[in-house]
């Protein structure tokens, strides 16, 4: 339970129609994309920086947990709320504070919806590369916290590489500025890039000034279908070993494709496809048709069956339905989707597509791989009964040999999803102890009474 | 003096002929590229990661400031020794570790000359751009602890943009490992970028993992004349105003020019040539043309006197000469250079160039300013007597002027050059008490006795 004299302090604080714990909203507030639901003790609603510093000031006054979210559309648990403790939802800080052409930078509020920072770039002819699959309804403080990406990393880097600067809140609700309005800047230590990505356990965000570069005049894209799942990701070596650098290089395996039949959408793939890449191109229009000449004859190989060019937008939209509707498609499987987006070294992703094809064969319980190639990120998705009890402790063996081979393989545990609840166990995996002792003491400095998103990122001491 | 036992101490764990304490090694490493000496109490040249965790682990014992060296090339005295302190030059540590083409990535010691990891790449059609003015000499030790740039950063991005992973050695000895081998990767804090421009005062780094990304094919280079400074600066606005980003948008103010005209530099430029801007385009032949097109066009305006276009290397070469003859040419004026590296955003280049015209009419000593236009980033001499009391206490009056309307601007103190000892007492201007506050205590989990680099990057209590 919260103290009892919490809710008239926050009250106080941000005003009324601002801090709600009433069951509905406490319901509405409970979950993510995980399967997991834990009800807070209230949810606030702040409308400006005072009111996150001030409700932070309470907070740390009261030892009360406090757990950042943005439109809840994260993966691995990040805005779950801790048990009777505080939910900041940041929907009401949604504005565009800022938005400057000729020094092609954008100031927003954390609940501004990501794909309308792009839309509104592009009325300048600028552009917003980061393109999580959530972009149509994830704010962009989510974006931040996690440091999202999605298909155009490959070409154009993640949220981070488009941060110039921030202003949050810290756990004892000190005001933070960090980086600057500049496309250069090196005073101090980067804390831009220190707090994207932290998962809400450093600070809360609530203004981020984001880079934004020239858009591309066009985009082009390539459909391509493979005989196996290593034609496919030899094919995508090929073309991380030339000089085109597509803007989407995505794959999926053979029972992706399994997993879309049902839908229609693998309707028109030839006989015998049992691996499919999206390519785009995207540039000047004089120069992509080139661009696209010179992917198409890396891609050319052993296994390719069919290769298909979308020359108009309509069409490329089409071409991507498939892609699109996988997230979905996928739960016909089973109920719980364990959804993890391992990256391995583009050089061993032929091996470890062989990999998980192996393991799916050797478990009962289908997995499923598709993403971001180029980047050597697949989405692995185990799809399982969760009331299944043997089921899941075979699910654990198989994660943990999944992660133990990323490892090995030169890899990382997280390409943007990032670790929340749902990987913590594992991060000692990847970080050596000392390193992992820096990053506690480090959040102690920046929240002392450890209040901010506890039980997130780090695994248990 | 340092403590008796020291010196025993590091040559039985570092081996012979890696500890020196001679008055003749002193007084080569006692400098960098400020007119300041400060002799160190020894210079150690480990060869090993070991060597440095062991090294770190001795001074640590004994309360002894380690200073890390790699070119002694900065300009803000980054690398200048702690008197009786011990500095660390990473000369001995110059291997290349590994070269991986086909996941674009190399690693290296920091010891390595900038240019020399450009020059690998490009044995596999590959490509680092960051290019500091002093690559040909600087180590990536050092470019990493300053997050160095250099004209490409305006296309390309920074240092910082190319770190993947970092090995390194914290104020007590213990060995950190940062980031990941992959291109993208979110598993704990981004310690990687919170070394990078940390200037030696968090960690000494030990081993770097860099991006690389594919080569351009071709250069084009353009010469641009512009009868006063302004007109330069509004040409540079309308680049930064399309789509076309250039790989180098640098420019030279009227005092440069007339720094270099006794040098013969500027003997071909048209009468009443005030400014001087050098334009950069890459990519492929088939389409840098077009390119160099569209930023001729943008280029266009009042003011424009003269266009010259560099077709082939050696013309772009010839072209670049005045430009490079600027470093030493300026010293003509005054035996003492202090230079500044300030930002200004793009939108106000021109008034910030007009400020500097009438702080050069304003103070009686030459004030000579270029660089990187694109970013807004230029460099800014003050060409001064030191032994001369009046005219130093007016520089300051100057650099604090400069400052104010830099930081007025929305700007920030330096884009690529850092603080060091140089700019320490201005970092209060922009960063606010609570995040500097934040940022010393992040250091002291680092680094907890306080012997990383004291005396650098952050102002006195």
């Amino acid at each position: 339970m919260l103290p009892p004299q919490i809710l008239p302090a926050l009250t106080a604080a941000l005003g009324p129609d601002r801090v709600f714990s009433d069951a509905g909203t406490l319901a509405l507030y409970s979950s993510d994309e995980t399967p997991r639901r834990v009800t807070p003790g209230a949810v606030l609603f702040p409308a400006s920086h005072a009111h996150v510093a001030a409700l932070m000031q309470i907070a740390h006054a009261h030892n009360i947990p406090v757990v950042a979210r943005g439109a809840g559309s994260g993966n691995v648990g990040g805005a779950l709320p801790v048990e009777h403790g505080l939910v900041v939802s940041f929907e009401c800080m949604n504005k565009v504070l800022e938005f400057d052409p000729a020094n092609r930078l954008i100031v927003v509020q954390p609940g501004v919806v990501t794909e309308d920072i792009g839309a509104l770039a592009r009325t300048r002819g600028l552009f917003y590369p980061p393109d999580p699959g959530s972009g149509a309804y994830s704010r962009i403080g989510g974006n931040l916290a996690m440091n999202a990406a999605g298909p155009r990393a490959i070409k154009y880097g993640v949220t981070r590489d488009f941060v110039l600067g921030l202003k949050a809140v810290t756990g004892d609700g000190k005001t933070l500025t960090t980086g600057c309005r500049t496309s250069k800047g090196v005073t101090g230590y980067d804390f831009t890039r220190l707090l994207v990505g932290s998962e809400g356990t450093l600070a809360l965000i609530t203004e981020a000034t984001l880079r934004l570069v020239p858009a591309p005049e066009t985009v082009a894209t390539l459909r391509l279908c493979f005989n196996s799942n290593r034609a496919a990701c030899e094919a995508v070596e090929r073309v991380m070993a030339q000089s085109v650098l597509p803007c989407a290089l995505e794959i999926m395996d053979r029972r992706s494709i399994e997993a879309i039949r049902p839908t229609g959408a693998a309707d028109d793939l030839p006989l015998g496809t049992e691996a499919l890449l999206m390519v785009e191109a995207d540039g000047p229009v004089r120069d992509v048709p080139h661009q696209i000449a010179a992917l198409k004859e890396a891609l050319k190989g052993e296994g390719l069956l069919e290769v298909r060019e979308g020359v108009t937008r309509e069409e490329a939209v089409a071409l991507w339905t498939a892609r699109k509707s996988l997230s979905h498609a996928v739960k016909q499987y089973a109920p719980l989707k364990i959804n993890e987006d391992v990256v391995v070294p583009v050089s061993r992703l032929a091996d470890f597509i062989d990999f998980l094809d192996n393991q799916g064969h050797r478990y009962p319980f289908p997995i499923v791989s598709f993403g971001h190639a180029g980047n050597g990120n697949l989405h692995v998705n185990l799809m399982v009964h969760p009331d299944d009890a043997e089921e899941m402790a075979q699910a654990r063996a198989c994660l943990n040999e999944l992660f133990a081979t990323v490892l090995a393989y030169g890899g990382t545990l997280s390409g943007e999803h990032g670790i929340g609840t749902e990987k913590r166990a594992y991060v000692g995996l990847e970080i050596d102890p000392d390193t992992l002792g820096l990053m506690r003491a480090v959040k102690k400095q920046f929240d002392p009474a450890g209040i901010l998103n506890p039980g997130k990122l780090f695994p248990d001491d």
